[in-house]
């Protein structure tokens, strides 16, 4: 059964911490082999006599470390516990038993009684006396409470005194391999707090090296933190840049396991909606062969022997989906930036959910249908991720996230006009106008009045002057200083930027010239929509903010999985 | 209302195709006014009464011309279509009707009788003598007959000369409003055979420019150039160059209407069987701090100040995922390859469908969930895209793509012992050995073989010989020369490759040593499994290749909306 793994050991189940051998033999008597060749004289004889003497206590000495031994490894096989512990092979299972493993999130109370096998993360320890060890085992956001109590010699089940010792030197987040059987209890310390396990055999399943951090201080809420100053207790903090650069063992916590499944749940739903709607996946190249549009930052590829470019959004490829006939078309992908942008919100590399549709009467079907998804991810994440919510609430206390059933959409001017009145002022600290762009600043102030005046963390402002936007961006047929345009925010901060664009070839060169656009440098995008494409709009929210907002993490890089920054490209 | 929008017409409808406007008024009289100033000569009295005949003459013409135009403008007046046809202006609608617009797709027998609006393409005219046209309108993967007849004029819903003939000139492709009743019929030239519809107002909506091809020509099977040998018919032909040139129009035929419909089906049915196992889906970065696998080529970017990678694959990202405790992650996202391989099918980006999990007992769990996976697309595929595969199928016509109920699962030696039977050779003319690599002509065989034999296109080689896998590749625990490694294949060709992973690091490094690299250049794969990783394996399809196959397209670029290889970065 053996391969070429080299460090293998073999499968019976064997006590990891030996004893210290015995010496195996006695040394060998030594002679002075260095004396001159001689009959035998007196001394000699006396020497000899002496030596061997010597010899047979020699031997005498090695018989009783022999009898010793003997007697020790008697005492050892009286471990009828030790096929119950140990470390398992590299290769665990040179066959399939089919075992159904247990998954903690499938407890409940039919399980009591119930004998069971898992693999979890060992968490913690407590032992307790010589005879007992409370132990804790993960899995993503839930923990066990396991106890090894030492048994009797008759039991079935046996837990000897050496199967504790080698229990309570196995170091924490080593994988085990458990068997026990489920009873009640009332643990405090875990998150199942109805269960625990009575072990029965615990395995080494995967070892580990030296760890950064533990998973306990990686978790813990800044109130713990503010409980050092009043009270005698000592936490580590573990900095953000050491979580990234250790984002393997930060990813363990049931904060961030609770994160991710957040993130995957806002794709699902995202999807879900739009499916529902009509809407076809597609997949856009990221590769460029020119950047797509002027003035903002791409990232250059190089190409064979050309250059390439990294696309900084969809937009084109989801026009150019709308041109080629398919009416409503959604993407989840990467979108770059090559922004030198060291915020709490920006990244180089971040996910882009992005839609665009073609308009039967009114560019307001977009904004509708954004909201629409919108929602069904807020709605879909309160009513089916409240395990996760709450397991990240432990380390990331927040205000609940409101919105409302019927969305707030709030043209431009009316935000600045509110933003005005409660005093609200621009770089230069004059009173904003209604055609001025909006600072993150005011953005944020304008968040906070909206919650206070409508109670809501979710809306849409609409109707943007035409001059703060891209040249692409359909204006009013109504008011040709504003754009059919609109920015959906949450908790202060911009989601989701969005607008009707411009289909008609020619007005689209008219506005490139308006903006100082060559274009000719634009031919590409122009010939999107000579081949007639129908009226269109659309939008695109990033993955990482939204998560981010919706659970007020503070900072994007706790929504991403393995996050990219201009300083940033490990791991 | 009007906005800014300078090739903005006016929202009432107008005729398009105006009559030449009549002269508006009498040209001036002309004197010479070079003539030197003298008294009226006799000469000049005459020329003076001429002139003035003249004079009268003229404004007897114009009086008479105003008449016609009065009469003519009159008889126009008589057009009580006027309202019916025109072309509508850039922003088509000011305000919001909510008219419901039909969708070809929900056309039944319910519908007859109907009085409908719809968007679509004008896809062909046939006119019928001077008083009836018939127009072929088309929705994505739809084409409906339209019928516009001139009626009397007494007719509520008036179609005039003028209107028919506005219609006639419009040119195909071109996006129209129609509104009209529906009616049964037997139309054999369109995908929907029976019902019409009876045209009562056309709209242009928005207008095309020069055509490169038409929808018609690129949607031609290869039996229609076979006709050309025999019967007196003509047909172009439109290269896949030409094609992907001009991808818009190209992407507008039933055909690539459906192939994409498909495509968005293979990683919604992907998804939905991997979130019915308990995976959560992640997205990792595709820019890397360092070359993800050496020696193969990976795209470069100008990284600020550095240089970045383009991922190749998101396998250490998900290995990754799995020591942080995700336990079973997938991702769909971009894969970059810098290969300059100029084949069928290869391309330098495409869409990566990739699935990692933790092993509990055997790798086999992994082989069994992606066969799972693979099953549940080609099974949803057929149970409801049937209509989708037909319409590409009118182009591509294939042999039903067959596969199992339970899927064959062939070990290595067993498939070259399939070719060596057959006589295959290697590349060299000699019998092939168990442990040689597989050539792509020795997989095709090995298809085909497979077909006769076991009647499937679709089956698994399992345990390959650990010497032609990557270095972090398990090596079976039960014969050291192979591997716990297996590719799929569809149709001949490999549309999967993966494998139980090393996650053991001190192994990985004696590996890496076997297969001569420096395990100091790979230290972050490393340090991915210090932490402690449990036993894993995984893979991943290329979506392409997947459809391509399934459909049996013949090249892979015909499976992506904008496919970019060594050679095309546009559009």
């Amino acid at each position: 059964m053996s391969g070429p793994v080299s460090n293998e050991v073999q499968a019976t189940p064997a006590p990891a911490q030996t004893e210290t051998p015995a010496p195996t033999a006695a040394p060998a008597a030594e002679g002075d082999a260095g004396a001159a060749p001689a009959g035998p004289s007196k001394n000699e004889l006396k020497k000899r006599a002496k030596e061997a003497d010597k010899a047979k206590k020699a031997a005498e000495r090695a018989a009783r470390e022999e009898e010793e031994k003997r007697q020790r490894e008697a005492k050892e096989a009286e471990d009828h516990a030790k096929q119950n512990y140990g470390k398992l092979p590299l290769h665990q299972s040179q066959e399939r038993n089919g075992q159904i493993r247990l998954k903690f999130a499938d407890l409940n109370e039919k399980s009591v009684g119930q004998r069971v096998t898992f693999r979890a993360r060992l968490h913690n320890m407590r032992p307790q006396g010589a005879k007992i060890v409370f132990l804790t085992f993960r899995q993503q956001t839930l923990t066990l409470q396991g106890v090894l109590v030492v048994s009797g010699d008759k039991d079935e089940h046996q837990v000897s005194k050496q199967m504790l010792k080698y229990a309570t030197l196995i170091p924490t987040e080593t994988i085990v391999l458990v068997e026990g059987v489920i009873k009640s209890a009332e643990v405090k310390s875990c998150t199942i707090q109805n269960f625990e396990v009575g072990i029965q055999k615990i395995f080494t399943a995967v070892e580990v090296g030296d760890l950064p951090f533990s998973v306990d201080d990686a978790a813990r809420p800044e109130s713990d933190f503010l409980r050092m100053e009043t009270e005698d207790v000592q936490f580590a903090r573990v900095s953000l840049p050491t979580r990234l650069d250790n984002r393997i063992m930060d990813l363990r916590t049931p904060t961030n396991q609770a994160i991710f499944r957040v993130q995957s749940a806002v794709c699902n739903l995202f999807r879900t909606y739009l499916d529902s709607q009509g809407f076809i996946e597609i997949h856009s190249p990221k590769l460029q062969g020119a950047a797509t549009e002027s003035g903002a930052s791409v990232f250059k590829v190089s190409y064979f022997n050309g250059t390439a470019f990294l696309a900084q959004s969809p937009q084109l490829a989801k026009q150019m989906a709308i041109a080629g006939d398919f009416e409503k078309v959604y993407e989840i992908g990467p979108v770059f930036r090559a922004e030198d942008s060291n915020t709490h919100r920006h990244m180089t590399e971040f996910t882009g959910l992005d839609l665009e549709m073609a308009i039967e009467e009114h560019y307001h079907e977009v904004l509708e249908t954004l909201d629409s998804m919108l929602l069904a991810i807020f709605k879909g994440l309160k009513e089916k991720f409240s395990h996760e919510i709450e397991t990240i609430r432990k380390q990331f206390p927040c205000e609940e996230f409101l919105f409302l059933e019927k969305t707030l959409v709030l043209p431009f001017k009316e935000g600045m006009q509110m933003l005005r009145e409660a005093g609200a002022t621009d770089s230069e600290g004059k009173p904003i106008g209604d055609m001025d762009d909006m600072s993150t600043e005011n953005e944020k102030f304008l968040g906070r009045l909206v919650r206070e005046k409508y109670k809501t963390d979710y809306f849409i402002l609409d109707k943007f002057p035409l001059a703060i936007r891209p040249f692409y961006t359909m204006p009013d047929p109504s008011d040709p200083t504003l754009s059919n345009s609109y920015d959906f925010f949450m908790r202060g901060e911009e989601i989701l930027s969005g607008a009707q664009r411009i289909h008609d070839p020619a007005f689209l060169v008219e506005r490139m010239k308006a903006a100082g656009i060559d274009p000719t440098t634009m031919s590409g995008y122009l010939d999107a929509f000579k081949l007639g494409a129908p009226p269109h709009g659309g939008g695109g929210i990033g993955l990482e903010r939204v998560v981010m907002l919706f659970l007020k993490l503070g900072n994007i890089r706790r929504a991403s999985l393995f996050p990219r920054d201009p300083k940033r490209l490990n791991p």
